[in-house]
């Protein structure tokens, strides 16, 4: 049965992930819908803002009235009353006339400048010098300048995060459409794990995979359901297999010892009609025996055993894969990748993609990525590592003060 | 009033910050510590492994038989068994014995190292050769080795993370103690204002405050109590903020327009016993009419009414004062801050720290970031934006390819 392990670069399975589509969507409050995933198009149904607003506070006049004013020779104004907020003004200002406004007030009919206070002196209580030249518009937001009514401010595919959400506010949009979260059933198995409550007897390990990857999933949005731990028997695998793959949307399974469990996964994947393995076995360190399948439509991942090469692997493709079903088309930003000079040394072997987990330092504004010492399967290893140090699939290694991209963990 | 408006650094402004203390603690099952705080030292009350396991699959051997072999001098091995997961092995080896053994399965007495199956080649049915000569401890990981027994394993006031939670399972941590949620009591304020389900009447806007401030604190582990639309009355100012006193722990208000607002917020909060003003005015743009306070030992935060300085200002402030109330002291890695070269001139003014809107793009591994362009006030401003990029307070711009310090929004 290991006909189908033949190993592919962690590109080659990236490709074969354009293949998941986006779930179904549907309406939520606005206040529900922080970092859901927009799934429509949204076209204002209003101009932002809705009437001429001042940037500033001051005095609210003719431009023209103050062309060549200068501190020496300032311009009079006759104040003739004061913009109330949120109240429509029936002020209309005529030549040498102004009236007190604050930041945000409505510029009243005939007035096209706002003047700001600190250029102005009082006179009397009736009566203002003016000192600064304003051309038309200056210090006044016009109606529609932010957002004009029927132009699509937000498209289907993006992230909300608190400014999309300020902005659907501006423009009333009380409910959204958005994108399903996706469900994920989470499997572990290996007749060594036992759940963590469980004193483990000599020889078994309590099941760090199960807590690790449902938080990874929630971190991304997705909602996880814990399917219990498989034996690793083909029955037992199936049965769990069968129940996530009907009442999830993925379903991802941490092997119990390497190649051995996958492979046995493997067997039982082709036991559903209408699978397809996509990859098993990526040329990639930590995380060879990665399996990725597509059953009936929906993406099943099989990741290693060891909590950190699942953890390596669910951060490249579980996310990956999470971010297609949720319809995100448009991360705003480098909001995971960064780049960071290597603080030394760090050998690797040509052929694998090698992540290697590493502490950042800033120093002088430049940031440093430090490798974790320690065997490679330690869990206390992420514990001190910031992020994953990529060292391409054709390099032997970086040399100290050689950038990397970083992924943060 | 205005007697208390001393306009500040916002280096100043954060100093005053290490007042605030964290909040008290609870114990909460594992599977929902997910980005907590914790707010414990927690110590293992076991070794991780629990007993030497081996990292590859291959065969459990004594490394003293391997010395000196080579693919063309291979040393001979008896095959005495197979390792099973997750049950004790009685095997005891003797000199030129092995047995078969999967990743993370127990090595058995009398072994002291695992020669992968790569370097490998079966005789017969009971006997094999070893090409690659091991030295001991090789490929095992001990007893220990990853965690031991009365090791603080993680430290009070840790952000929780999925690998922090994979530690905790291993060592059979099903509750943790974390920070208490700050609850933060939010009001909108400005005669202006209308909720965003009310059509708004000439004059009158929608308040896109209360939305954004909501989505950033929940972003930031807060939990967000809206208070209501103040009008700017003193009394109505009064009643709103002794609730939000009384109720949470942090008020956040957003000024309805500019300073007029928050000078009148001011005059409220020093008819309040035990109130310190901290700050009111900053050297920054935007936000320089922001306010800060302590009452009655709680913060106090009082942001412009503009959405968008609301916003900076909440990322710079707010966003701070939470994490010190969550007891957030050890935050891994620059997880929110990054660098970029400025990819046109910008212009800023000395004496004002400034925080422009920027779209961030990355060109031959070189993160550009370019100032979102459109009146500074535009909501539509933020959505284009991936984050504020710092101007130092002594600096009076920036030149094309100059680096800077990028806050992620």
């Amino acid at each position: 049965m290991k006909s189908f392990f033949r190993v592919q670069t962690p590109e080659q399975l990236y490709q074969k992930l354009s293949r998941f589509k986006p779930l179904s969507s549907d309406e939520v409050p606005l206040e529900e819908s922080l970092h859901r995933v927009l799934a429509e198009n949204v076209t204002s149904s209003t101009n932002l803002p809705q009437f001429p607003r001042s940037t500033v506070d001051g005095f609210a006049l003719k431009a023209k009235d103050t062309y060549g004013v200068s501190e020496k020779n300032p311009a009079i104004f006759q104040i003739i009353g004061e913009i109330p907020m949120g109240k429509i003004s029936e002020i209309t200002l005529k030549d040498g006339e102004a009236v007190k406004i604050a930041t945000g007030g409505m510029v009243p009919k005939g007035a096209d400048a706002v003047e700001m206070v600190e250029y102005t002196e009082w006179v009397d209580s009736r009566t203002i010098h003016a000192f600064k030249t304003l051309s038309p518009l200056e210090n006044v937001i016009q109606a529609g300048e932010d957002i004009k009514e029927g132009e699509v401010v937000l498209r289907k595919g993006c992230l909300i995060r608190p400014q999309e959400i300020g902005l659907l506010a501006g423009i009333g949009r009380t409910d959204v459409r958005v994108f399903l979260r996706p469900k994920v059933g989470i499997i572990s198995s290996g007749d060594e794990i036992v759940p963590i409550e469980q004193e483990p007897l000599s020889g078994e390990v309590r099941d760090i995979n199960r807590h690790t990857i449902v938080s990874m999933v929630k971190e991304t949005g997705g909602i996880p359901v814990f399917l219990g731990i498989a034996k690793d028997r083909f029955n037992n695998l199936k049965e769990k297999i069968e129940l996530g793959m009907r009442e999830s949307d993925m379903v991802v399974i941490t092997g119990g010892s390497s190649v051995g469990t996958l492979d046995l996964v493997g067997e039982v994947l082709q036991s559903f009609p209408g699978t397809e393995i996509l990859g098993h076995g990526l040329s990639i360190r930590p995380g060879k025996p990665t399996l990725l399948a597509e059953i009936q439509g929906k993406p099943f991942l099989g990741l290693p055993g060891h909590p950190v090469s699942a953890m390596v692997i669910f951060h490249l493709f579980g996310k990956s894969i999470l971010k297609i079903l949720s319809g995100l088309s448009d991360e705003k930003g480098p909001r995971l990748r960064l780049r960071a000079r290597a603080g030394r040394n760090i050998p690797s072997v040509a052929g694998k993609e090698d992540y290697v987990r590493v502490k950042l330092e800033e120093k002088d504004g430049i940031l440093w990525a430090c490798p974790v010492f320690g065997k490679s399967g330690a869990i206390s290893h992420l514990i001190n590592a910031d992020g994953l140090l990529k060292i391409g699939i054709n390099d032997e290694g970086l040399e100290e003060g050689e950038e990397a991209e970083i992924i943060l963990i």
